[in-house]
């Protein structure tokens, strides 16, 4: 399943809004098309936000004139700065789209064709590198699991948010496919639901057995010792292991403690953040009250009741059994073995 | 607020369905229009089921001919099963019946106005009974609460579900009531969403300071320290103190543990089932996957992904740190105090 690719000049990608009820595809030569499918969430996810702007600028030097030259960088230019707006959060975005102006400020020769080619390499070679990321993290992280597992993921860090099969999802279908994984457990993920449309969606596209809970069951099923292993992803990894995720993670790393169930992360190494030294430090955004008041544009609580929703949650250190990246697994002492990672790096 | 009342040979209730957006009450003479409402939810919470039972059957009796007696028995022994068969599970259901039919056989003369008015008086008892159980409940479980507490609650076990105060809630509206209160966090309460529909309608209905949460937020907000207790009501209590509640209450025992918290119980002495011996005991529904599947008939997950979905879990007693009853409060070791509560009963 491929979120989004490169086509003889265009981008073709899939609708993530649609999901799970339409899997319906759009293809454009149009760099607008892109800006707009990352505004609305129809491509989502860090790894893919950054890949899609890549191919967005890719997609925009071959819509200009091949013979006005000044135009050609000053249209750029725009262009990296509407792409640049889509989304205010995703580091993956501004990391893309910087590779891609250095690209373009490199540019000395008059040859359009020749930048044009050079931007379209860049955007393959993003690409490439967090389709490989994700085959490393995989091949890592599914040495940690036990034979015949089951497992318990939350939120989407499959291949709809990734250059290739993912981080903590990519460790499931891996283990999947080596025979190791009996079944895998979703966490619905309130409130955006990205287990139940996404997540879901990529374990029936895979024929994985799966079953979906709401987020509250997933205690009870450690209670019933359904569950070898927990897996989620991260969005920023402070230097002494605090990990910051989606909103729940922190919940069910205190639930696997408690059952003494192992708790694991996976998350490239460009979600360290080397400057950071514990996870008190990570900013944590709080979202509208509307995504907790409304399902679908439906109204499920009375009017003029307040809301607390944080979209993300940090989980300590201690409570996390070890963190798969794509140069290696990181064992407790966390603080440590982030210490060495860095020092190699 | 009140659910549900008679009002001069009339019932007359809230319609809960309609909550939170709409506040529609219905007024009835017809014990068949009771019925229907107990069968569609619009009258729920097991001790108003059991209520409105026993003022149905008293509709009942009002419906027929005067002068026909041996007709009166008839219709009202069908009436009887009627109601019987609106709800499988609710214990107060049967139980009031079970009042109003001992009522029916004690009725030797043949003035049908005298059984009415048994019959009304004896609905009148068990509305007022269940009244005075949720007062000393709350009576006595707001002296465990320290002063400026905030409060978390899961479910709905207020004064909707009950002929008073509530339990759980009506501790919380006790003890804002009594200045004890700062702020209540509602747990949405997935899949159903009680809390953000009932809970959250009625701390809005009381002006008590309320935020609504995902079940997911409970843990960071324990790890913030913004929550002093957490009180929950109970379906069912074994006799070494496990707790059968709704799905969610075990996570949110365990967090409390791990963070230090106290965890609350309230409930009538009717909830304990003195004839099992463990929470293992206790029999678990689980409910159609549609609702967790689908919200609002709408759905969120794609076909052919299977659900599980047990509608509550059990809570051991060494995650317990008291359980407030209308008869007093019990201590750990909770067993040995169920044990004293059963030989003074």
């Amino acid at each position: 399943m491929k979120p989004l690719e490169w086509i003889n000049g265009n981008v073709r990608f899939l609708d993530q809004t649609k999901l799970p009820l339409e899997e319906a595809y759009i293809q454009t030569d149009d760099v607008a098309v892109i800006a707009e499918a990352i505004r609305r969430l129809a491509i989502r996810g860090a790894p893919l936000i950054g890949i899609a702007a890549a191919y967005g600028v890719a997609l925009a030097s071959l819509q200009v004139k091949q013979n006005e030259v000044n135009e050609v960088r000053s249209y750029l230019n725009s262009t990296l700065d509407i792409l640049a707006s889509t989304r205010p959060t995703a580091v993956n975005l501004f990391w893309a789209l910087e590779r891609q102006r250095r690209i373009l400020d490199a540019w000395q020769t008059n040859f359009v064709a020749e930048l044009q080619m050079r931007l379209i390499d860049e955007a393959f070679f993003i690409h490439q590198e967090d389709f490989n990321m994700c085959e490393r993290i995989c091949s890592f992280g599914v040495e940690l699991l036990p034979k015949s597992c089951s497992i318990l993921t939350h939120c989407n860090a499959g291949a709809l948010a990734t250059g290739g099969r993912g981080t903590a999802l990519g460790v499931i279908t891996k283990a999947w496919e080596d025979g190791k994984l009996r079944h895998v457990y979703i966490d619905e993920t309130r409130p955006l639901l990205q287990g139940a449309r996404l997540t879901a969606w990529e374990m029936k596209k895979e024929n994985i057995p799966a079953t979906l809970i709401v987020d509250s069951t997933a205690a009870v099923l450690m209670k019933e010792r359904k569950i070898d292993a927990v897996i989620v992803g991260a969005d920023r990894i402070a230097m002494n292991g605090d990990v910051a995720n989606k909103v729940g993670t922190y919940a069910l790393a205190v639930l696997a403690k408690y059952h003494g169930i192992p708790f694991y992360v996976a998350a490239p190494v460009s979600t360290i953040d080397f400057r950071m030294k514990t996870g008190k430090e990570i900013p944590i955004e709080e979202r509208d009250g509307r995504e907790v008041h409304e399902i679908f544009g439906k109204r499920i609580s009375p009017e003029g009741i307040a809301v607390y929703s944080p979209a993300f949650d940090v989980t300590p250190n201690d409570l996390i059994t070890a963190i798969v990246t794509d140069q290696g697994i990181l064992h407790p002492p966390l603080s440590d073995a982030l210490k060495n990672l860095r020092s190699q790096s």
